[in-house]
């Protein structure tokens, strides 16, 4: 089904921020052309809606960090088969709630889903389950995973690794990944869901930075030789600090242990494959997932958005939230995306640029 | 048996710091001291010895926010029939690997370690299992729990809710407890353990800085009114703000809702109990324990030690490994404790104060 559209119709604005070029694309637009390009890439109907949602809800969010920015590594990982997109990963369950998962180089969301899934009904039986995951690609924004499942009455611990960008709290170098953790919550109402690095910005932050032109704040970065940093391309030779100081060393140390140490994946400097189109990827994932909460929460999460506002703030905000009204205002009025970006992902489907 | 003991052969040094004269005690001598208090309390052997070991075990790592320090609160608790030195909490399996324990105002570390005990086969049959505490006291230094799982093998998540003392980032009032995590693994040599609040600093060292009559740095918290304050006695009315700013407060926030939606406990401004000596203790804990890795991870931590440190850092450490340190100094050459603290315990006990 060749895809065609109007551009002028579609594209609502297109302006520049420092260096870039903004398109404001409508969400099903984008969508409809992610799906062409992972469709050409040989990704049958199922798993390409699970890459494609991953991505397009982190655009939707304001992430563009984890969106569709991505999908041309993905193809290209795929074309050099250190990706199939056909694997869901094979399960051996070492215990009744401990699944142990190959990846198979699969695609990142498909080879977690299919985890879950199968976490579910042992959740339910046994009061908590965890999955384990290696050799499998990156999975994305973990709160779209905390999210789903606390929408289905699970509360989700997330962790996953990546290459070393981050440097221990006193180092120089860089000997951990960004290692985020989401947790999803039911609450009776919207789900509660969180979503954070270990490093106190993403790589891809200090990128914008140097795209931009712009210094980066003091405490982001070390460069190349483990000085603090406000040039944002020396920061990229270098290693993003952990967020909080010593204690978001210490989390995201603890994380880097738990997912190797579990999963048997690679760790420190070992890791490859989140940020190359080459290595197969050695990094690891861990899901925890608990049967349901006792308590309705709403009142509590209720009194904190009440709170009279700090100087400086409009609001006091529950996590998770800005995304979703970032989600809400974008689908009504079309998501901002890299001109190149957007280029880049025209040409994937082989559909004539828009520029 | 009454306790008896030669002042001068076991008191090192007495010195004044600030507004505080410090009393270096031989840790034989305190611990006795602490039992002593106990006994008299009430407390029967085996309970007493894992009250004063976590307490212990906090002086001697530099902690002493969570040490001896809280022994005449917990005298207090039982006392006023808050505390039951005898329960050890009751058991319910709700599923096969999670455990809802009534802790029937037992001690906080007599009830966890009870629970701690029943996960552990339960860990090992289902490969991981969870416990949810309610109605416990205060379980103090999480990392005790954590050190101790991790050196039998297990990996422990441990959480725990405390009072409300934090403000959500952007808001003015507290509304959090300091809501600590600790995570403990195996390693293959000594085990790997972290524990830190998600708190950017504890009541305790607010309140210390106010008795030396020294300002608080900017950042740590807000005063009554909720408005940014360097003036530790203005803190102490306000609220203390969360580690790493909105990360921080995501997390504690996070685990607030875990702990309460698990257990049942009391949430937010609803809890009480572990910093004053009348109302029942109604915050939660929960526990998920894990069955050993698969991976050494000794290189791993053996190559962040050797990094060059950074700028005004000697070395580059692992956490928990300066508590350690610390902890085999105070071994030797005793521990420093608030000569009040120290009088308070000689009274305690029975003993003439050696002031």
């Amino acid at each position: 089904m060749p895809l065609s559209y109007q551009h002028d119709a579609l594209i609502a604005i297109r302006y520049p921020i420092g260096f870039y070029i903004l398109a404001v694309i409508q969400a099903d637009l984008l969508r409809r052309v992610a799906h062409e390009v992972l469709r050409r890439a040989g990704v049958r109907d199922e798993h390409r809606q699970q890459q494609i949602d991953l991505l397009m809800e982190a655009d939707l969010r304001g992430v563009s960090s984890h969106g569709l920015l991505r999908l041309e590594r993905i193809v290209q990982r795929i074309s050099n088969g250190v990706s199939d997109p056909h694997a869901k990963g094979s399960h051996v369950w070492r215990a009744p709630g401990f699944l142990a998962v190959d990846g198979e180089r699969g695609l990142g969301p498909v080879v977690a889903n299919h985890a879950l899934e199968a976490l579910k009904p042992r959740a339910r039986e046994n009061g908590v389950a965890l999955a384990a995951i290696t050799n499998s690609n990156h999975i994305g924004m973990l709160g779209w995973y905390a999210e789903r499942m606390a929408q289905e009455g699970y509360t989700l611990i997330a962790l996953s690794t990546s290459e070393a960008l981050v440097h221990p709290w006193g180092g120089r170098m860089a000997m951990l990944g960004t290692n985020p953790i989401a947790i999803g919550i039911p609450t009776g109402d919207a789900p509660f869901m969180m979503d954070t690095a270990t490093s106190v910005v993403s790589m891809g932050e200090i990128h914008d930075h140097a795209n931009r032109g712009q210094p980066i704040p003091s405490g982001w970065a070390v460069d190349r030789a483990g000085n603090p940093t406000t040039d944002a391309n020396a920061a990229k030779q270098g290693a993003i600090g952990p967020f909080g100081q010593a204690k978001g060393y210490a989390l995201g140390l603890a994380f880097e242990l738990i997912v190797s140490s579990l999963s048997g994946a690679a760790i420190g400097r070992e890791v490859r494959g989140t940020l190359d189109d080459t290595s197969i990827c050695n990094k690891g994932d861990v899901f925890i997932v608990i049967d349901g909460p006792r308590r309705d929460l709403q009142a509590y999460l209720e009194e904190i958005r009440k709170l009279p506002p700090a100087e400086g703030y409009d609001a006091v905000l529950i996590p998770g939230e800005r995304g979703r009204a970032c989600r809400e205002k974008r689908l009504n009025e079309g998501v901002p995306v890299a001109d190149e970006v957007w280029n880049r992902l025209q040409a994937l489907a082989c559909i004539e640029a828009t520029a």
